[in-house]
């Protein structure tokens, strides 16, 4: 056997299997061919006879050789059909390499004003940044099993919603997930939902919908009106009911205490759930914050709360939290577990420090003023340019809905602002069974000195 | 209406809203009652008007009470209730806080050797700390529409895949998911999967079966022997297959480039899709890694590769990647979105720069040489304490399995091993259909100094 060995400097063993795989591949080894001794094929190669060995240790661990007691090694069935689909019996171990430049970014409407979209520019870049290198100290835990344990965000967070949301929880109350979306999925089946009929607000947040019916629960769509919910529409038969009292999503209602007391009776009389989705209850601009359902009394047996960094500070950071009702914290912790949705360490501990250090309460002071200026800057614009149309949901969040008649099709519509390189969301797109239609207009990355133009432009499409 | 206000520093229009809920609370106001007008109740109160309107609002905002048109405020329908349940009409802006001691962990086994739980404990803490300082200046994206691009990670993957396992790809072939176990929950609804069958290695990855029977799909489950799983056992109505060919989870087999092929030539025949889990593809000791399935000549259009971080690097990190077929991508794509299965960018670029400033090559250097002295000084205490048993899977990975006769319960032997405070897994929890009893033996985390102690503990419990 004549090898010919390639000319880089790759270590031997790797050069000799390769040329034996290359005769494979060429056809002038086949299956069942005996292969030299390694002694003979090392005399041959004029190499040392380790390499030799270890080659041949190579080619039979990924099966292109055999090695037959007393008769020495040949080529292995399957062999050459292996070597011609261009398997290799190694690879080089891994070296650092340089990277090139970033791609460009998609190109986008000129006014992008899609819903749920928190302007993270005025983040405090500066804090951030000592946030992540604080964390960059935080050592990854091995206990998979249970994954980290954010025992630090935990805590920190018990005060953060104890203050801002009124709840009086413990840091044990508390699941640190990756997502509202992928917590609303495991819930079915975490809390013996499937099969069963959940509640949900119509027009409403399409995220929830999907996650409970993709996870096997049925869905009834309840109206909203001006006050959100109406707990008289529950029936018995619905087993949990998901709801966003703060900030009606999409449009905007703040749930009145009436409501509220009204929906945990409901609760208690049929043992029902309430899913309290407090997305992003903490942007409120002529009022203050109504603390959150779950802070009612008699509400803990009742209420499974739902908070997020992803409106308060960064959308992609997949923060979540949830303090289900005790009995039910171990059946849900079970099933995010069982469904490996952690969060890791590194950025459970960033948020923490933001939290604990004031950053948060600094940031988030700082966008309520930056959003409060842009709402006002853009519902100013609406009522100069849109006199005729009403708008749904402006005391609050970080959006508002411009409300069209019902026989408008609102979807029609939004691709026409598009057109006119506006990007609204068509309120149709958020109804079950309701027949809601308008605009649904996110300001939170219009800054004051674009409103008008981009109103000027929805005018344009809208006429 | 007299009033009393609390003491504290809070602003008087939260004092004052206070005030009246504890009014409604005690039963001093009641639904349907008035209230004075705001000018009266200022001077009552000796405050100016401004706190007192404002207060109004809040009470208003909240639900407690109504303006009526000409009429003034009253206390509106059900706030006697809700004041009752403890309602308030805010609460107040958030403040930082100091935190408490971390709590202590768990208690565990005195010789923890469950598989999959690398040793972080060789961590090159500073390199690690340099990574995450490094991404701490990365800018969140506000593109939550599509997530996080990962544009350097996905650049810098696509060398290491290539240099570590072979695989020749572009950046735009991979996507970066917040774990295996999430990404395979993914598949059936991406892959329209649902319904149809997937073959799975028995024994063989628990959380892939559940992965994909949850969603949908039916499991088949083929037997593997010492060389994975048998391709020619694969039927027409399987429609993917998932395997494990780098290193058979949990028995260890590398499967040999024959079944390589041959497996690749029934996804051509059947038009079946492959999944290739290379989950710990970089360890090996005896002989080089074998290039993945996927680099196989034909394969492109056929294999679904999955890495991850959680083995060569951290296993809480949420870290994985997928190169699905070309003409399948989109699919998945559009499904993890849905799924909101994202990885933030801080965590992205931490991963990018460890990997391309070659602290990950040090690493892996480092954790493989570890490993390879503690696989030899376990295996060598096995062959010593339990010379009767054979051993499966020592070339590769992080565990060895120790092969028991089919009459053992090997969950009953694992039970008395934890009170001789050993933990191991049974062989028999990860079948599926297969009668396979044997002990799942990890050793990332077991010292050298402690090998001995450990099996000796283990030998005096199977005997």
């Amino acid at each position: 056997m004549a090898l010919l060995l390639d000319a880089s400097d790759r270590p031997l063993r790797h050069r000799i299997a390769d040329a034996i795989v290359g005769e494979l591949r060429e056809g002038r080894l086949r299956p069942g061919d005996p292969l030299p001794s390694t002694r003979v094929l090392a005399t041959e190669l004029k190499v040392s006879r380790g390499p030799v060995v270890a080659a041949y240790d190579e080619l039979a661990a990924a099966g292109f050789i055999e090695t037959r007691p007393g008769s020495g090694a040949a080529i292995a069935a399957g062999a050459d059909r292996a070597a011609r689909a261009g398997a290799l019996s190694s690879v080089d171990p891994m070296e650092p390499f340089p990277t090139g430049p970033p791609r460009p970014a998609r190109s986008q409407a000129r006014f992008d004003l899609r819903p749920g979209r928190p302007d993270i520019g005025f983040l405090d870049q500066a804090a951030w940044r000592r946030a992540w290198r604080h964390a960059a100290s935080q050592v990854p835990t091995t206990d998979i099993s249970h994954g980290p344990q954010h025992v630090r965000l935990r805590q920190v967070l018990t005060d953060h919603i104890r203050r801002s949301r009124g709840i009086a929880l413990e840091p044990d109350d508390l699941l640190i997930t990756p997502g509202v979306s992928a917590t609303l999925q495991a819930l079915p089946a975490a809390l013996g939902l499937v099969g069963r009929t959940v509640a949900v607000e119509d027009p409403g947040y399409v995220e929830a919908w999907t996650a409970f019916s993709d996870n096997g629960s049925r869905i009834s769509a309840l109206p909203v009106d001006e006050d959100g919910l109406d707990p008289s529409t529950l029936r018995r038969r619905d087993a949990a009911v998901y709801v966003t009292p703060s900030h009606q999503y999409p449009l905007g209602a703040r749930m009145p205490v009436a409501r509220r007391t009204a929906l945990l009776e409901w609760a208690r009389a049929a043992d029902g759930l309430i899913i309290e989705d407090d997305y992003d209850g903490e942007f409120r601009y002529d009022v203050s914050p109504l603390p959150a359902l779950r802070s009612l009394e008699g509400a803990d047996d009742h209420v499974l709360y739902i908070g997020t960094a992803s409106k308060i500070l960064v959308p992609t950071l997949r923060v979540s939290w949830l303090a289900p009702p005790k009995h039910l914290r171990e059946a849900v912790r079970v099933e995010l577990e069982r469904r490996s949705l952690i969060v890791n360490e590194m950025t459970g501990e960033a948020v923490a420090e933001f939290i604990a250090n004031g950053s948060l309460a600094a940031h988030h002071a700082r966008a309520a003023r930056t959003y409060a200026a842009r709402r006002a800057r853009l519902v100013a614009a609406l009522a100069r340019h849109l006199p005729d149309h009403r708008l749904s949901g402006v005391d609050a969040g970080l959006h508002v809905v411009l409300l069209l008649p019902d026989d408008v099709d609102d979807h029609e519509v939004s691709m026409t602002l598009l057109r006119h390189g506006v990007s609204v969301n068509p309120l149709s797109a958020y109804c079950v069974e309701a027949v809601r239609r308008g605009l649904v207009i996110g300001y939170a990355g219009l800054s004051e000195s674009h409103a008008d133009a981009a109103v000027r432009a929805l005018a344009r499409g809208l006429t």
